[in-house]
């Protein structure tokens, strides 16, 4: 018999076919994997600096801005979805709202190597990548017009990357704060006014007692098969320590993120054999005053990345409804993530 | 400019790019149209319902049950993703939730000719299909174990269709409401508490009046693009006499909606050359008893059809976050949709 599973913290129900499992080799994939493509026109490489708008920010032990010499880069997009300029005018037409399309869009590079996967990153690289992420994050913060900046990766034709495989994240701040968001924000609220207790904190402590949807665990972060997975091999990354804000990390933690990601990564790479991901960071809004509430955003949310690899072709019954089908158990993937042979040279 | 803007109705904000909108030319289908494949082996044509699962409804002008002679079919689904059989227990499992995968699953065959595409019949047989649509949901309703049926339709691979290409829907009733019905029925609610006025009649009015995404209008319907299309040449059909539930349409109404959706639908083949697509009704749930509310649902509801065509990939960005980037404005996607020429012997 499947199992109708709930999201405890969106309220939303999945359909998880227990029976009729597909175990990872099962899944064709939707797209190849990005081949490593000739380096020899990647803008994003070393040496092309000139091919990108000018650097808003890097990590850079040596050379001046926009030349050699930086292992993390962050620039403007090209070709920008929201733009940076203009004034942020919230207009009615008729019942209608709406504003003008202002906001940031950053292309985070990951590496001066022609490098595809995060995963094959060195953790110290991914370490400053995640460097990056805090810099730019914090920055956008202080554009008074954002309300939160969307910081997401897209591995792979299927999971939406475009045609530069060079490895690279993207950020948009925006001036409105994205629905589901504001859905995880609403759930964690109702359940810290009921239990005084965050549900991220809750959760956590019943998957690493349990263990069964355990998929990789570190010091200070777990990598978890969530109980409501839409998605085979879904999972969302924590860390132990409550925490709201993604750029409130140590340095401590940021070098075990590192790590963590790497060895997750790694391992859904060598189960599924490469499959396209997305992978999101799901973080405190920017402006987080609340006049009259009894606590704060700071205490009853929990940042948290999420990474969908793309296995299944979403149909029309999962988009009119949000009522998703999983034919892979969490407990299942999570099994299969745990046991998977890593090549340890990697 | 892009221009950010908010479906009034569940709040979730849309990209739109109003400056380098893409024409209906260019975009590259996703997945090629279903061919009419050979009907030899179809086991949904006239003559092979033995190939079925015992019919469980049908428009028969003749012959006996599970023989040739009718028109439309409903089968339970081969091999259902939720099953008809069991009780409805309830549990926890420490902080999670969840049921047997209890409900109904059917199939919808649209004709007994081997046809592909639903605009392709004519508009008399698609009214018989609505008629389908009517009894099986009347009729699952009156099963207390079920919240809601979503009635639903892929076509094509890139909308999730499976590899039998003879038209047909799909309807699973299930035990509870999907998260997007919740969130719409929450949206209609606040706005009927303000106003008292149902939002979509508002919509409706506002759409009528100005004309801009109107694509299609019938005396008893209208096919609008959306002003926060979360995809190219998304559509809505709405009634526009105020009812909150699809199954309580007139049978002049339905006669007047079959003409509408053939309307819309070969509109939307031939300006994007057979696209994909996916048609999901959104009607009041089996059960609207609210204790304390001032009003119903069936004051602040209103059915209808979303018909979204499956043109672009969506990318993480959009998963994680529920914000949609649209390159289409829906006014031009209206505009392209009243103008392209349909034949007339269709």
């Amino acid at each position: 018999m499947p199992e109708l599973r709930k999201d405890p913290i969106v309220g939303r129900w999945v359909i998880i076919a227990t029976d009729r499992a597909r175990r990872p080799d099962q899944f064709a994939p939707l797209s190849p994997a990005p081949t490593t493509d000739s380096a020899d026109a990647c803008p994003f490489c070393e040496g092309r600096e000139a091919k990108t708008p000018p650097e808003i920010f890097a990590v850079r032990p040596s050379g001046a801005a926009n030349q050699s010499g930086w292992t993390v880069r962050v620039v403007p997009a090209d070709d920008p979805i929201l733009r940076i300029e203009g004034q942020l005018t919230r207009k009615g037409r008729g019942m209608y709202d709406l504003m003008p399309g202002i906001g940031a869009h950053e292309l985070v590079i990951e590496s001066p190597r022609h490098v595809a996967n995060l995963a094959d990153l060195p953790a110290p690289q991914i370490e400053q990548v995640l460097g990056a992420y805090v810099s730019r994050l914090s920055d956008l913060e202080r554009d008074a017009r954002f309300k939160y900046a969307l910081l997401f990766k897209n591995y792979g034709r299927a999971a939406g990357a475009g045609t530069l495989v060079h490895a690279h994240s993207e950020i948009m701040a925006m001036p409105v704060n994205p629905v589901r968001l504001k859905d995880e924000l609403h759930g964690a609220r109702q359940y810290f006014e009921l239990k005084e207790r965050c549900i991220f904190c809750d959760l956590l402590r019943q998957e690493v007692e349990s263990g069964r949807r355990l998929a990789v665990e570190s010091r200070d972060f777990v990598a978890i098969t969530p109980f409501a997975s839409r998605f085979p091999f879904e999972l969302w990354v924590l860390p132990r320590r409550h925490a709201a804000d993604f750029t409130t990390m140590t340095s401590a933690e940021r070098t075990d993120l590192a790590g963590l990601l790497k060895a997750t990564l790694l391992r859904l790479r060598q189960a599924l054999r490469d499959p396209p991901y997305n992978f999101i960071l799901h973080t405190a809004p920017f402006r987080r005053h609340k006049p009259g509430a009894w606590h704060t955003v700071d205490e009853d949310f929990h940042w948290h990345i999420e990474i969908m690899p793309r296995l299944t072709r979403v149909a029309g019954f999962e988009w009119g409804s949000g009522f998703y089908i999983n034919p892979t158990p969490p407990e299942e993937a999570a099994k299969f993530l745990r046991e998977v042979e890593v090549a340890t040279h990697v």
